[in-house]
Order: C-alpha cells, then sequence, then structure tokens
C-alpha cells in the first residue's frame, strides 16, 4: 500500500520548486496542501525558501494554523500561515495554495488594474480576480497577513474564486489539486505579463469573452493537459539538478532525526 | 542505404527542441513535418512538450490527422493536429508546421496589431502576416483548433502566406523544410520583440520596403545561413544538454516496445 | 576559538558574489564591511569583479582608505574606495556597503525621478533615497568617486539615508551588517523594478505609507527573513558553483603566499 | 620566443564567444581584428557563429578581403567581410572590429533615433553615432554589405567615430585593440538598453556633458579597468564551459590538418 502521505510530501516539494525554478517565487512565498487523509489537515514547509524545499521539510497543521504536533526544536514555521488555513476554511473545495510576490503581478497589485484572460492559457485566472487592501479593514500594517482575522478578511475577499491580489504585497492562488495549483500559478503569471506587454504598447487588450474564458478554463483543466505540462516542469526540475530527493519524505516533519 | 525516416524522426525531434530551448515553446505547442517519402503522411510526436520529444515519440497521421496505425496503448496524439493536416492539405510546397504561444507574438495575438518587417532577418515573416480569429466562424470556443473545419479555416487564412496569427491564441509558422521553418520560427519572433521595444518607445517603426523584403527573404534562405543557424542551434543544444539520442528513431512509433 | 576576520573574509567573498549572481553587480562595483573588530578599518577586495572575489583577494584599509599594511606586489585596490571609508566615517552605525550600477537603477540615476517604495519588500529602500550629483560640486568629471571630498560630499548626500543615487552612475546602498546589505541591495533592486514595469504602463504607483513602511522595514530585518533570504542565496550560489572556498580567507590579503 | 599569431587566434576566439555568452551576438555577426604582425592582412573565423569559434576556425584576408591564402575545401568565409576589410583601410588606428544585431541596438537601427552617453560605461559610444543607410546610395538591398563600395560607403559614414548604426540591420563597432572592442561593444549595448528603459518611461534622458564623456572614455579605456573587465568576462567564458581550447591556434587555417 503506497504511503500516501510520503507521496503527498513529496508531491508538495516538487511544487514548492517548479513554481521558484519557472521564475514567480523567490525568497519568500510559499506554497501548502490540504493533509491527504484529513480534511481538517494542511502541509507546509518549515520556513524556509520554497526553491530548497525537502519532503523532510514538510510539517502539519490544523486549520487554525496550529502545528498538528509540537515542532522539532529549532524548527520554525512561516509568519503567514493564516492565508492558507483559513482559505482550506473557508473553502473545502480548494486542496492546494500559493502565496507570492512574482514581479509581473505586483504592478497590478500596487495600482488594482484589472486583470483579464488575454489568451486562452489565461483563462485559468477565473473568472474575476478579486483585490484586496489591508488598509480598508486594518490601516497601517507591515502588509504581512499574520493575524487569523486577517486571514480571514482575505478569504473573505477571495470569496468564490481562484486568485486574489493583496495591495502592495502580492497574490495568492487556489487549486482544487497540486497539479492544478501549479498549473493556475504559472499561467496566471504569464497572462499578467501578457497584459502589461500588451498595455505598455499603450494597446487595448481584448479579452476572452466569458464563453471563451469557461471553455478554455475547462479544457485546460483535462487530465492530458495537465498531465503534460506536469512531466514538462518536472523534466526541467531534473535538468535543473532541482528535483528533490525522496530522502526524508516519509518520516516526515521537518528533517527530525532520532 | 540511410534510413530516411529515422532522420527524419531524429530532425523532428532536434527542431522540436531547438524551437523550446531558445524560448519560444514552452509546454504547450508543437512541430511536425511532412513525412519524407510518402507527401499524404506527416509526422508528428505524441503528445508531449516539445521540449522533451525524443525520436521515439514521433508518430504518422494521414493529411485527415488520422494514425497511419493505431497508436500503441496508453499513448495520445496532440489534441490539435488539424492544424497540421489542413495546411499540409492545403499547401503542397509546405513540409513542416510550427504551432506555438510564445510571448512577444501574443500582444500581436490579442489586439491584431500588424507585424512589419523591421530588420533583414525579420523578412522571413513573409510579405504579410494574416490574422486569423477563430470567433468569426465558430463563435465561443475554447480557442483550440480541434475539429477538421476549424483546420480548414486556418488553413485558408494562412492563404499563401508563412505565418499567420491567431486571436487570444498564438501563431503558426510555415516552411518548406525543417531547418527553414525553425529559422523562420525564431527569427520572425526576434522581429516580433523588436517591434514591440520599439513601439513601447512609441517610436514610429520604419519597415523594410517590399524590394529588401523580398532580398533579404531570399538571402537568408541561401544554404549558408541556414546551415550556419542550424549549426548554431544544435551546438546550443548540445551544450544545454538537450540534443536528443538517436535511440528510438529507427524503430519509430511513440517509445512501442516488444 | 573562531577566526572572525577569516569568517569576515568569506562572508564578504559571498555576499559579493551573491549581488553578482542575483544579477546586479557586473564587471565593475564593490562590497566592502567594517572590520569585526576594528571600527577604525574596513575590508574589501583587491580590484577584481564582485562575482570573482575570493576570501584572499580581501584586504584592510583605513578609514582614509590607505591600505593598513603595504599591498602585496602587484596587487591594486579599487579606484573609488573613498566612498566606502567616507560613508564609514560619517556613520558609525552602517558596517557594510555596496556600490553598483544596476541597470534597474540607472533609469531613475539618470533622471532623477524619485524612488517609491512600493511593496512590502521596497521598504528597504528607507524613508527616503537622496540623489547626488557630481556635477553640483565637481562640475565635469569621469563620474567616479576618486577623491576623499568627493567621498565626504557622497557621505554628506547620503546623511541618515540608507541608499543614495548617483547622477549619470549608479548606487551606493548601507546596511548595518552585510546581511541587511545584501538584502537591502537585492530588495530595492526589485522595487526598482517594479517602479519602471508600473510606469511604462502609464500607471500610477501607490507607494506604501509612511507608517507601513516603517512596519515593513522593521519586520523585513527580523532574524527569521534575513536568515532565510541569506540560505536562499548561498543555496543558489552553490548550486550555480559559485561558492567562494575558504581557502585564503585565514592567511588573508590579496593571495599573498609565502 | 611566443607565437603571436597563435595567441592572436586564441584571442580572437575569445572575443568571438564572450559578446555572445554576454547576449550581444547570436547565429549572425561577426568579429574580426587586424594581424598582429602584418597590418594589411585582418583575422577573422572561417562563416559559422561567434559562440562556436575556435582558434583553428581563423583565417587571414587581405584589405581587399581576399583569402590571404587559398581556403581549404569547403571552408566558406562570411559573407560581409567587406565591413572589415574597409574600416582597417581607411582607419589605420583601428586594429579590431565587430558587427552585429544586439536586440536592444534595433530600435535605434530601425528608426534612426539618436544614442546618447547616458551613464559613465555608455561614454564608450563615442562622441556621436553616425547613422548609415544602405538605401541612400545602394537603394533596395538585402540589406547586408557585401560589396566593396557597400564597404567603402559604410567605411566613409562612420569616419572618425567608433560606433555606426546601419539602417534596418545592426551596429558595427571598432577598437585600437581587442579588449577595447569587446568593452565598447558590451557596454555600449548596455547604454542602449538603459536609454531603452528610459525613455520608455516618458522620461527625458540626461545625457552626460561632452567633458564628462571625454573623461569617461579616457578612464574607462585605462589598463585597470579593461583588465578587470576581460578577466572578468573570461572568467565567465569558462564557467559556462565556453572557453576555446588552443588546439589548433598555432596551426592556424580553419581546421586545416594534414
Amino acid at each position: 500500500m503506497p504511503d500516501s502521505l510520503a507521496q503527498a510530501r513529496l508531491d508538495l516539494a516538487i511544487a514548492n520548486r517548479i513554481v521558484s525554478v519557472e521564475g514567480i517565487i523567490d525568497a519568500f512565498g510559499h506554497v501548502s496542501m490540504r493533509h491527504p487523509k484529513r480534511p481538517d489537515r494542511y502541509l507546509i514547509s518549515r520556513s524556509r525558501s520554497p526553491e530548497l524545499v525537502e519532503p523532510a521539510d514538510i510539517l502539519e497543521y490544523t486549520l487554525d494554523s496550529e502545528p498538528a504536533r509540537p515542532l522539532p526544536k529549532g524548527v520554525r514555521g512561516y509568519g503567514e500561515l493564516v492565508i492558507h488555513g483559513e482559505i482550506y476554511k473557508a473553502r473545502p473545495e480548494i486542496n492546494a495554495i500559493a502565496h507570492h510576490h512574482g514581479m509581473a503581478f505586483l504592478p497590478f497589485c500596487n495600482t488594482g488594474e484589472e486583470l483579464k484572460p488575454l489568451y486562452h492559457m489565461g483563462a485559468q485566472i477565473g473568472e474575476k480576480v478579486p483585490f484586496w487592501d489591508s488598509r480598508d479593514e486594518f490601516g497601517d500594517t507591515c502588509l504581512l497577513v499574520l493575524k487569523p482575522e486577517e486571514g480571514r478578511s482575505l478569504a473573505r475577499a477571495l470569496g468564490p474564486h481562484w486568485l486574489v491580489l493583496m495591495r502592495r504585497h502580492g497574490a495568492t492562488v487556489a487549486g482544487r489539486n497540486l497539479t492544478e495549483l501549479v498549473f493556475r500559478t504559472i499561467y496566471s503569471y504569464r497572462n499578467a505579463e501578457l497584459q502589461l506587454m500588451t498595455m505598455a504598447q499603450g494597446w487595448q487588450p481584448s479579452p476572452l469573452t466569458p464563453g471563451e474564458a469557461k471553455l478554455a478554463w475547462d479544457r485546460n483543466l483535462e487530465p492530458r493537459p495537465q498531465a503534460r505540462a506536469w512531466e514538462y516542469w518536472c523534466t526541467r526540475l531534473k535538468k535543473a539538478g532541482e528535483y528533490p530527493s525522496a530522502r526524508g519524505a516519509r518520516g516526515g516533519g521537518a528533517r527530525r532525526r532520532k
């Protein structure tokens, strides 16, 4: 019988590294998934850059973003865990979340300009991309989402959507599974790049119709394109020498060693 | 006697990888060639990202985009085969086709702004670059070219030209042979980059005259520059560790193993 | 007992290489730190590109930018040492300095357009980024900061701030320690990229409030994010084969060999 | 006694590769140097991409761009040799020349917008950058400089300067020696990038004064910065696995083997 939790840890490490190697996450940002057997828990690395995450770095949290068991000595969790916990609470169909400060999103995050789907892959941004400004409810903060009420506010802003822009900060992306999440993170980013490239010309972008967007969204999420893209990104990880080893996936828990 | 089909499979895998490593094709897109001995057939990889294609992945199709023989178990073809089949049917002098969503083309694909040859290498876009909008004939679709009638419509839009923009989707490029195709795919892309860079300044681009464009087109397609560029791209593939092995080129057919 | 000077030389070589590999410094530019035991001295490489610096290249200077001991035969120091010496003199709390000509800063350096913090990481530019024009006091020069009075003028322009733009030349960045310096150098650069990307759209950037900027500045400089980023950059150096060897760190002094 | 010609072949292969690896020359373009002992001859690779040039590829030509000795069987020279021959004839102090189609130059080449020195390194463009349009004297051509009279016309346009833009084609750069040429090729390119980045904002660039430009030009060409940059680029070549082997440098002449 396969150890689904070990596989989940390995997959989550891979997902962390893909979004880093493909240029969207740098030192900061994080990627989580819901626990494969316990929907009231989620998995996420200890506090370290996603490009560096190993299966053994993965920790388990309750949806209140409390560690499911005491953290090993010297291990620290991420500061913004409530982004993940509060969205998993609010949206049972979401099973994977990424938070990032990718450069091509930031001009939209700074100004509130609306993201629009400009090619078929861009349909992955979803019907609408809401815009959350922490100032509205919380006034001056360090802009990070640190308190449960901040996480809940962000989850409310996300509403029924799959991507939310966070003013002067970054973006949070959601998926029904890890592959879909990585797919959405990457292609929503390419769409943002495209919108910047188009508007920098002074050209008026011409978005997909709602009908096109719905059909393209469905098509992109079929098993064949999802599998094809996942194979592509994993192969690129391997060629870059960035594929995580399965070592430590089974033992779990942030490199605890006896 | 050399096995021309084995060589064709190897060359096609190389072409797939060049356009990927040079930054034009990502997880999606595809590159085909007409069968070297049977002009009523074409060769194209099974459904996988062009950067990953091996000679053994190459399948054979009729011009109606039906597999020339039953696909091995578990092997899937690309969804948009009719792009290739319908253009090969309509244009006997075309022997190689690439379909891509390269970022520098997409602002033109989104808005319909006209591509113009802005330097001698850009003459490879041809006299005119037609613009095809799937909405005109087919209304809301997922934007992919999946049905034979969609492929035929695109082939009609291409007309006597060598490059066609596909609204909110990407581009399809054609060549008389694989080297010419790769050359046109890469230098039409550089020309698109140049046009964006120029127009982002608010500067008025100054295209080649038709006479210059014709003379530069001819010059670029002479054997010496074609061979020089092919050697360059192949060497870069090798240095990147991306050159495909000839293994499987002879046996053919998507990694069938006995 | 650890040799703090050997460690300092190794850390300084690492810092030199990080800002190079992350794309901010090319052949020119330099990074220094105050001597860990003698605040009236500073450490900086002999004249060579930061990407190439080894611990054994590190030299020791007085705050008047005189070599603390005679330079080994054939070894030359950087031309612009007074940037470092005069700022260390004027600002006792500054213990690390980088001078660079990173491309994303240069449009601001050329025109005097004001840098603004546009996301939480950009708070690292500080409250204000002063702008120094060598022409004001010194008329036509080669634009380098070569004379003590030029260094003093620049230090006065920096005032109580942490980053100063130098007209038609580049930028000088300061930190309380080497990690903070690298952090500020990189994230002030990303913020400059973001401001260019935003303004190239014709969009009005929306900076952090002073309250947000202060809170984000403090948060970024806490030990956890500082350590996380340093681990990330060091790992990337190692993967790129760019991590310096500790060889020569102890012996000190620009590859002197007995 | 060192074999100065063998050294020249090696240095020329290195220069070819530096300008390629630093992103300025792709499949096309070429770099030459005057023969170190016979000023009426020049050295340049057989027709192949500069990134691939080996010392054994270097051929010798008269200033009329005739091979100094019959080319080995199967070896072809570049098509645009007269660019090099005619400039060496017209300007005895020029000892190295590069011709390229670097992307950041092309918007200037297309439109005739004037390049201006915007930072101290940009002073290497020289006092003025003339603009040559082949149409003025020769009407519609393939835009390449193939005939002696075209080469002479370009040399006249260059006049006493060090860089000339060629309309809808590219640029030709000159230096008193190979290091200076590589330095000018790279930093004139960075300056072009800077001017595009600045003007894309709608900002008015503020060039160096003539006095500043002269002083910065002189300073950049001093032995220390020249040696520092050369060491940097050579080290990067080595790390990229692109440094040419000296093999064949002595034998000379495009891989002739007995």
